[in-house]
């Protein structure tokens, strides 16, 4: 078993990997940028080093110098949490050629399933459904304009190196693909510094609903049933539950084993999920694939008893999984806590917490690197705290998490607390008849009153 | 169903009630004494009254206050909590006499099983194994001797209203029985103004072990396992745990089955716990039933997902149980956090909470009233915090709530933290080999220096 692990990450994903390794003995050691040198991540590991300025690119996503700190404390073993590096196939192989444990996927995984034309060209092969498109990269605007012909409008535009929605366009006809595609590769170009784009139908009424697998060094793997995700705003994830109030056992039979393959297909080492669209007939697309946790890890491990960083940890040092899939006993939900004014399009609202009280009790699990006092910092996510309940039935989980926001307090910067906290009262959201456009058609009420 | 329930109680558990009802949709009215006006189960109830000065004989044990408290806020029920009004007969009562439903044992309930003595003659009466003795109360310092030798010493002397570890005295030797019988006669006279006394059999290496029950309106008891509460000093627990490392299938069915046989045998009504005295040979026997909610419940409800406050309130409002007996699928332990100074004999520590940082992450579970500048009363129990952790494994529970106290920052008053951190190296607390003699050689380590 490893003897010292390295986190390359900050925030509350830093902390909770932190906490695991405690629980399984094993050191640890916090990087921080200057702008972090308060943070929760840094008090609790048993190391710390500074590894630069504020800025990611001089610290988080400095590869030399969190190679150095690796050298320097001599850890053994990288966990990269998620964003930042985790999904850089270069650190994947520096890690490696430096003899220390890349805590996530192997640099030609990285690179198979991180570029996502490549990616649904390997899920072709391994016979999972993908959503029909271009296959591969597109050549050019003719190209292109004949493509969405044959599959039949709307049709997406996508950014091969995309995230976050940059370099995404829907095209609904054909008269405004110019303008969308010339958009989207610029943006692509200037986001990513590589404006390769590719194509796919647009699925009407989708949701998005992910499995999360687990593979070891011996080519098994299993899965752990599905998290819906398909609360979204800009394509970002703002609240996830498990099991999907869309879910059949049939439907999760048949993804579960879809990604099982994917996953084994590709020979798949350590936790991954694999996202899928569905469409409202139950059909399901293979979307992509993270090789990495997800923020909304939680409400997996809340269903099924078990600690996914945990099982990272194992299979990297070579335990094999048992090879069990499992199916939710709970009903569980996460409500992502931003440091953002929903009354205010979501702005960003970093600044010093002045109070900050957690709700708790019976089925209530928070996840956060921040308290009363602590300075949130411009430089990063605004992701301040993951609130999950669980209970018996969906009812109840969600019953629970109006109480838990109603006992959250956060005073000195605005936070997404009102906004989760309309949602669970909202109708479309109770009956669970919410797809990927919920969001679109969203309005604040206005603020209580005290 | 209950429209709003009045919580006869404060801290911790006035919040755990509230926490259930707001799940539930029932509405809530907190009662405070004037030490409690800022306390956390005043805000987060729907109204609160005001029912007297900080003494409990002025507030929280004031039936008067409490029942007008109920009629002016048209409460249909009242949850009693633990201690305080919670096994008062006569409470019980005049919420009955008042159309206000007592959630609890009804008053003959807890007469019968409130005095220790009658207690153990119904149990003998259900053939439940009790611990040899006299036959109810002792009538003189002869006949106490005569029974005494019979019985055979290590002999222990009971004040039958008693609690807290008042009114008891353990007798190794006759010539010591004279001394030790009016002592304690003395302290119950002084403690409970009743001087009636029992004796029993001294139980050597005994072990604390209890049953949670539930039984339901209908004659109907179920069993949810058991709690080991064998670490304990001057007879207040401190750490709970279930399961216990001591039990075994056959003995927890034996248990389980003893613990529904008592309950169904008095047709009791709601949740109570029988607590057993457990020896070496795992011989158990009758203690005594709480018939109540204990401090300790949480643990039950972490190992097979039950929330108890809402299978209390179920029950009372007429709701039948399944019957079913539950045995646990995970570990949970529970420590005790008081502010009390563990240096210093665990003297109290009321006072200002400075700063208050809690514990979160996966498996972590906090039931507190407190927070960051919250003033802790002199008047009440010590108890601040209960903090649980679950896993899958003991070795993993344990693992946690040490990783869990590392993190519990609780600054302006002493804490029982560093006490439940030491106790988590204990090898005797590690190996499950610890009795309800553990305490009486158990010594702090110097503090650590920051």
């Amino acid at each position: 078993m490893f003897k010292k692990i390295l986190i390359a990450n900050r925030g509350e994903i830093a902390l909770r990997v932190i906490r695991t390794c405690k629980e399984m003995g094993i050191k640890t050691v916090a990087v921080y940028s200057k702008a972090d040198e308060e943070s929760l991540h840094v008090r609790f590991a048993d190391e710390a080093v500074c590894i630069g300025p504020a800025p990611s690119k001089d610290s988080y996503l400095k590869i030399s110098s969190i190679i150095a700190a690796a050298e320097i404390t001599n850890a053994d073993a990288i966990h990269p949490g998620y964003g930042f590096l985790s999904e850089n196939a270069n650190f994947s192989r520096i890690c490696k050629e430096h003899g220390i444990k890349f805590i996530g996927a192997g640099p030609e995984m990285i690179e198979k399933m991180g570029d996502k034309a490549s990616a649904k060209s390997t899920m072709k092969a391994a016979k999972v459904p993908t959503v029909p498109g271009s296959d591969g990269l597109l050549e050019s605007l003719d190209q292109t304009k004949k493509l969405a012909k044959e599959m039949g409008y709307p049709v997406m535009l996508k950014a091969t190196a995309g995230g976050g929605g940059k370099g995404m366009r829907a095209v609904w006809k054909e008269e405004d693909l110019q303008k969308a595609y010339e958009s989207a590769k610029q943006e692509a170009a200037a986001s990513f510094g590589n404006d390769g784009m590719y194509m796919e139908k647009l699925i009407e009424e989708p949701r998005h609903i992910e499995i999360q697998v687990v593979g070891d060094q011996f080519g098994k793997a299993c899965h752990l049933s599905e998290r819906d995700c398909s609360v979204q705003r800009r394509h970002q994830k703002l609240t996830e539950e498990t099991p999907s109030p869309f879910m059949t056992d049939e439907l999760r039979d048949k993804m579960g084993k879809a990604a099982v393959k994917a996953a084994e297909f590709i020979k798949y080492e350590g936790a991954g999920t694999v996202e899928f669209l569905v469409d409202k007939h139950r059909n399901f697309y293979f979307m992509e694939m993270n090789t990495r946790i997800q923020v909304e890890h939680p409400i997996t491990e809340q269903v099924i008893d078990y600690d996914l960083i945990r099982e990272q940890i194992l299979v990297a040092a070579g335990v094999p999984i048992s090879g069990k899939n499992y199916t939710p006993k709970l009903h569980s939900i996460e409500c992502r806590i931003n440091a953002e004014d929903p009354y205010n399009d979501f702005r960003p609202s970093p600044g010093k917490i002045t109070t900050l009280h957690a709700p708790g009790g019976h089925g209530v699990r928070l996840d956060t690197h921040v308290y009363s006092g602590y300075i949130i910092p411009p430089n990063y996510d605004s992701m301040i705290a993951k609130l999950i309940t669980t209970a018996q039935t969906r009812e109840e989980a969600i019953n629970k998490m109006k109480r838990a926001l109603d006992e959250f307090v956060i005073e000195g910067v605005k936070t997404t607390i009102p906004f989760h906290r309309q949602l669970m009262d909202e109708p479309d959201y109770i009956s669970g008849n919410y797809t990927t456009k919920f969001m679109e058609t969203f309005k604040m009420n206005p603020p209580v009153e005290e």
